[in-house]
Formats: structure tokens, C-alpha cells, sequence
């Protein structure tokens, strides 16, 4: 490991070693739970806390399962119910639960930035790991989609990368293109309809387009974003067949795609939507992998940050 | 055990050897806990997932009670703010969670067939007990009923057994007549207002009838059911206190039955209803054996489906 | 410890002796934490259930770290999901939860009395603690409050303690009276809006006034309360701002105490209402360590309550 890492809020300038690091720990678990490891005590004593300020169950239960398999104790922290909506401030939220000897905060906030926030803030005693921030980043996603990668094809710079949907809005598509292109990626492609795509140069070195057909030829690597009913209207498009007509991925246009292409989704995938059900369940679909990595991937990075 | 269990859905067909042998392993778990043993580590590593689409805190709190006593961790999955009202599938939901290494999934659905449902489709490693669907089944509840009873009398084949209330609707009815009649009983009595008795070719074997004083007459086990106060209308009897006047379980009615019955009811009750106060907190009543009795009953079948 | 306590209500009539045995404890769980110990075995294969049937993500969250660090498993009960949404009473409650054999119930509750209503109806086996009811006790904050004085502070009967705001509707003006008063403790003065005070014959021993800036001079600790944002009509006050200038604590205010005054406050603080930021963060604020503390006292409780 290059510098010790004490947070992580985002993986933009972290570097191919740091990363590459990462996901060789998080290989190493998937490979010890793989050989029946369930448990690991590498973190008993430890306490982390899932402050969830967006409500997630499949990332805060994947971070959960995350803490405890490295055997650790996890308390989740429901803000509705808390002080905050008494009229704490985050600062106060933070400094209290910090008097609490916690040496994590999982941290997932509607507000970009509130993560990086708590960082400036934090005691030096306390990690804070970024569960997702606004349409900021999203660094255990970006970490899962490269192990899920990584455990199929050699080299990262051969490989031509497509993210398709509403990218504007997305933290995972920045933290997969921060991801991709320290691990190498050079032809990396950024498709949506043109309300739904960001500035080119908030993200340098992407190809823009609203073209999918295009922007999906020859592509290793198909990331599909999960469209939020509500953008709809953004798009000019009518309705979901209109979307799925021109941004969805479906089995005619995956032939368009590299042979054996890896097609991946962060979930909850809306069928019909941004993606077939045939393709979301066919043999190329590596949604599941995504998944299952993305416990192991949270297990590295607390190993990483909390583990002495 | 004379096949292996990977699921655990209904008591029907199950057979007198393997409901014998789970009431003989929760029994010897009780009895493990009365000499002062809290915790079995059979469980370590293991992960259960609570995955409850209706709420209920007692079942789910005597699930994870019997999960945490075998040393396993258990993961509250709460659906009412997850992915699925995100419009996520059944399926999609089912295999996201296998993916993350869970080991068991404890469902309950409002909908019947939905366990069923999750076993057609669930992969090889992961085992799904029902904590209760629609009016189908609810077979741990069945199993805590047997075992309370066996506690106390010694054969089944010589009981008669009265269960009361709203038969058509309850899961619990039709686990408690699997269960019994596997078990030996012969007698078996339903009983409640016509409107809420099912066909009687629905379970055969049992005596079905509208007159709760007859029905409870020299009865040795008598089962009230809760009555949803929503089933009122359906029942053509005004109010409450004509409810309970026709079928609810007071101290002259229990007379009736053989001396020394015993009063069971799933909870929670409803005092003045279904039961009389004095009768609840009587001498004959079993409602907090059978709550004891539920965790043993759950660590059980939990040993059974996961401990290799 | 002079006599074996089995639950926790009140602070009131406790006696020194036990209340300095407790701090001790607390203490001494605070020293092997800052040496690195973070978790301790004493209560492994034990049960703590919380029952708030108030929300409180903060007190809620501080006994689950306690019991957790002493091993023992803890289990959430959410009383708004629960039964007795269905019409349970709390008896009822109490006696299911009981079955399970659980070994310590925190419970709190908006109505006064509560928890000694539950103590008087507890199976031999259950500790009861209080976690706050109504306006009666929160003998834990009391704890906390004295063990943080204690900390900067070596004798007791030498301090001036006031404590201003909201003292009629105060559990933990209360408990901190109750546990000032038995560890010597002569000169505790209680200040606030008159409409806000309780009948001095409550407290015996207290000094009452409406006046903060008298109340405020020479004191040692000062402990502000919450103001209750509703409460603000009784006080016959326009709005905050009046407020803050009559009742909060300004570091103008503050040059009025004793040289290096302790200030505390239980949170979660309302900045600008009954205390300024610049004193809420400042020198003497001893918020944060209140909540450090929070954590021990209630480790010392558990095991004084269920270690055997």
C-alpha cells in the first residue's frame, strides 16, 4: 500500500497501485470465503456505523455483512428517527457519535460533498467511508464494477469501456470512469440523451454521445445506469418504451458490442427500462458478480482503513 | 432425521419422524438453556437474513433471537424502505441477496405460495424458512404448538383438539392441523362463525362446526385464534362483545372441556375478544410456553437447514 | 457495592455508596477503553432488548455500544411496528418478551412510571433499566453528568451546580438533583421561566429562581437544558431569541460563574436558543465528554445489573 488511507471519499486520484492494491485484498477474501472462511476477527473490538441519510438496504446491508464477516460490530443509525430531525446539525451528529468511540462512518447523504464535509471535520480517530454522495462519487461501486471486471479480462488497457443512461446524475458512472481510467482504461465511452450527459469536461479523456448504437460498437465492458422514473422528463422522451427504443440495452444491440462483452448494472435494475430481461439474464449479465464482489470490495476497504 | 431438510415452507407431508426429530432437537436446546447454556456457536459464520414484507416484531425478534443463540448473524432486511418499493422483482431481490453469501432467508409475505415461490427459484446454498404467507402456512408456529402440547401430555393419538376463531384466514390453524395430525391426533375440531370456516375438503380429517360449546367439549387442547378486528363484518355478528359471548373463550366455556385442557393462543391476544383475561392468565393457559418455546423451536430448525 | 441492584429507576434514594461505586466502574471501563481494550466478555450469551417506545436514536444507540462491548446481544425492538400497534398492552409486551429470555429490558417511555410499573410486573429473571421516563428519571444521564464532574472536579460538597430551562419537564434535571444531592452537593439551584419550574416542594434542597444571571453567579457546573421548541408559548417568552437572551448561556453570561465553570447540557443542543456556540464549543463545554461517558456508565450499569 502506497500512503495509508485513512478515509475514503472518492477514488479520483488515488492512483492504479492503490487501487490495484484494493482489489487484490478484496480478491483474496472472495478467495478465503470461496475455501468456506466465513469470519474473519481481523476487526473485533471495531464499531461501525451506518449513517444513512438516504435510505438504501442493499448498500447499507452489503456494508453490514461487510463489517461483520471481518467481525466487527455494526449499529445502524437511522437518521429519520434520530436528532437530526430534531435540528441537529451535521457537525453536532458527527462529534457526538465520535464521543461514542466509533472508528467508522459509512456515510450515504442525498447532498454531494457532505462526506468530504465530515472528513475536514472528523476526529482523528474516525474513518469516514462514502456510501454514495449526490451525483458525486460513489467509490465501493467504482471498486466492485473494476474487481468484477478484473476477474474476466487481463488488461485494462485494451479494453473499451460503455456507460449508458443518465449519466448527469450518476456517482457511479464518476466513480467508474476515476476507476477505469487510473486502472488504464483509455477508450472510455459516456452515452445518454443529451440532457443526460454532463459537461465533457468535468470528465477529461471520455468520448460523449447520444448515440448508443454507436457508442456500444465494439465495447468490452457495457455499464447500464439505472434511470430514475422521475428524468424522464429531461430526456424529450414520451414514455419508457421510447427510453428503452433508444437507450436500452437489448440482445440486437449487445450483438453490436465486443464478443463475450461484460454487461453490468449496479442494481435495482428496471426491466424493460435500461436493459432486457433477456440480457439482464443471459450469459454475459455479470449483475450478480457485481453483487457478491460488492461485499467483498467493503471488506478490503475497512480492512484497509480500520485494520492495525 | 430421515431425509435432509433444505427448507422449511409447510408441515404437510413432512412426516411423524422429522417433526419428532425437530421437537426432540428443540427440546434438548431447551433444556440446554435451563442448565444455564446461552450461547451454541453451531451457527458461526452464518449469515440469516430477516426478510420480512409484512411487519411483525415478535416473530422476527424470536427468529433472531434463535439465530444470534447459535452464534450465527443475522441481518434485518427491512423491505419497506428497500429496492422492491423501488419497483425491484421478487426474483431480482431473491438472487441479489443470494449473491451476497446469505445462508438463510426468513420470509414473511402477505401473499400465499410466495416461500414456495423463492424455493423454485433460489440457488443451491441458501435455505428459505417460512415465518409465515397469506393464510397458507406458518410452520415453525405449528411446531412451537406441538411442542408445547407434547411437553405436557404424552401421546397425540389420544387428544382431542379444538381450534377457534377465524380458521379461514389463519396460517396458524393450518400448520397447527398438519402438524397434529402427523403427529397422531385423531380428533381435531375447527370451529368459528360460518363466514369464517373454510371448505371442509380444504383439511380433511377434521370435525368442522359453528357452536364453540360443543366444539370445546372434552377437549384437551384448545387453540384460540386472534380475530382480526377488520374480519368482523364478515362474521354477521355486531360487535365484539357478541364475538366473544358466541366464541370466545371464558372460564364457564372452558369448564366444558377435559379438566386441566390446555389454552393455547399465537398472539398477540386480544383480552375481552377471543379470550378472557382470567382465562389467558389462568392456570391452564400455555401462551408464554409457546413463546419460549417459539426460539427453541426456530434455533431447531435453523440447526437443522444450516449446520453441516 | 453495599446492596445488589437489579434494576434501574431512579437515582433517588440510592445513597452514595452505590452511586460512587458505579462511577468507579464507569471509570475504571473508561481507562481500559483508552488502553486499548475494546471489548470486554462479561456479558457474552446475554440479551439486552431495547424497548423505546419514544424515538431516540442517541440513547438508543449509546446502551446498544455498551452492551455490545460487553459481549451480550442486543435486539432493537421497534415498538411503532410492534403488537402493540395491534392492541397489545404492555403487560402483555412485557410477559412475551420475558418468554424469551431476555435479561435486561431498556425501556423508554413518554409516560412517567413506566418502568417501575414494569419492574413491579417483571419475571425474577428481567432487569429493568429506564432510559428516560416522561418527565420522572433518566438515571443514566444523571450518571454521566456526575461522572464528568467527577473527572474535573475532587470534591462534591464544595460545588455550586444550576441547572437552567426547562426544569418542570425535565427527566434529567431530575435525575441530576437526585444524584448531586447523595453526593454532597449543598448548593444546587434550579433556574428557568417560572412557568417552567416545578413546585420547590418536588425538590427539596434546591434553590428556585427566574432569574439566570444571579443563578448563574459563582457556579461551578452549569447544565442547561433542551427547550423544547413547543414549549415556548408557556414561558410567556415571544420567541427564541428572548429566550436566549433571558435563559441562554452566552459566554457574557458565562464570565458570571465560578473561573473554569463546567459547562453541560445533554443534547442534542439548540445553537442560539439556550446556548451559544461559542460556548457550546468552547474551553469549558464538557458536552462531548458527557457523551463518552454516556457509554460507560452504561456498561457499568449492565454489569452491575446482569454480570453474575
Amino acid at each position: 500500500m502506497p500512503t495509508h488511507l485513512r478515509h475514503l471519499i472518492t477514488l479520483q486520484h488515488l492512483g492504479a497501485e492503490t487501487l490495484e492494491h484494493l482489489l487484490d485484498r478484496a480478491e483474496s477474501l472472495r478467495e478465503a470465503c470461496a475455501h468456506g472462511t466465513r469470519r474473519i476477527d481481523l476487526l473485533r473490538g471495531r464499531t461501525v456505523l451506518n449513517l444513512f441519510f438516504e435510505p438504501s438496504t442493499r448498500t447499507r446491508t452489503s456494508f453490514e455483512l461487510a463489517a461483520r464477516r471481518l467481525g466487527a460490530d455494526v449499529v445502524n443509525f437511522d437518521i429519520t428517527s434520530s436528532s437530526t430531525s430534531k435540528g441537529e446539525t451535521l457537525l453536532d451528529t458527527l462529534h457526538t457519535l465520535e464521543a461514542m468511540h466509533l472508528d467508522a462512518l459509512v456515510v450515504r447523504h442525498r447532498e454531494s460533498g457532505t462526506p468530504e464535509f465530515l472528513v475536514r471535520h472528523a476526529a482523528s480517530g474516525v474513518s469516514i467511508v462514502n456510501a454514495g454522495d449526490g451525483n458525486h462519487a460513489h467509490p465501493t461501486q467504482g471498486l466492485l464494477d473494476a474487481l468484477t471486471v478484473r476477474q474476466h479480462r487481463r488488461h485494462f488497457d485494451a479494453l473499451t469501456v460503455t456507460i449508458c443512461g443518465d449519466v448527469l446524475h450518476s456517482r457511479v458512472a464518476r466513480s467508474d470512469v476515476h476507476a477505469f481510467q487510473a486502472l488504464g482504461v483509455r477508450d472510455l465511452r459516456l452515452c445518454g440523451p443529451g440532457a443526460l450527459l454532463p459537461a465533457p469536461g468535468e470528465l477529461p479523456g471520455c468520448a460523449f454521445s447520444d448515440n448508443f448504437d454507436s457508442a456500444v460498437e465494439g465495447a468490452d465492458v457495457i455499464i447500464m445506469l439505472r434511470l430514475q422514473k422521475e428524468r424522464m422528463v429531461a430526456t424529450l422522451l414520451p414514455d419508457e418504451a421510447a427510453y428503452f427504443e433508444r437507450y436500452g440495452l437489448s440482445q440486437t444491440r449487445l450483438r453490436r458490442a465486443a464478443p463475450g462483452a461484460l454487461v453490468l448494472h449496479p442494481g435495482p435494475i428496471n426491466r424493460g427500462v435500461e436493459i432486457a430481461s433477456e440480457v439482464a439474464d443471459g450469459t454475459q449479465s455479470r449483475i450478480l458478480e457485481q453483487v457478491a464482489n460488492g461485499v467483498f470490495v467493503r471488506m478490503a476497504v475497512l480492512a484497509e482503513l480500520l485494520a492495525r
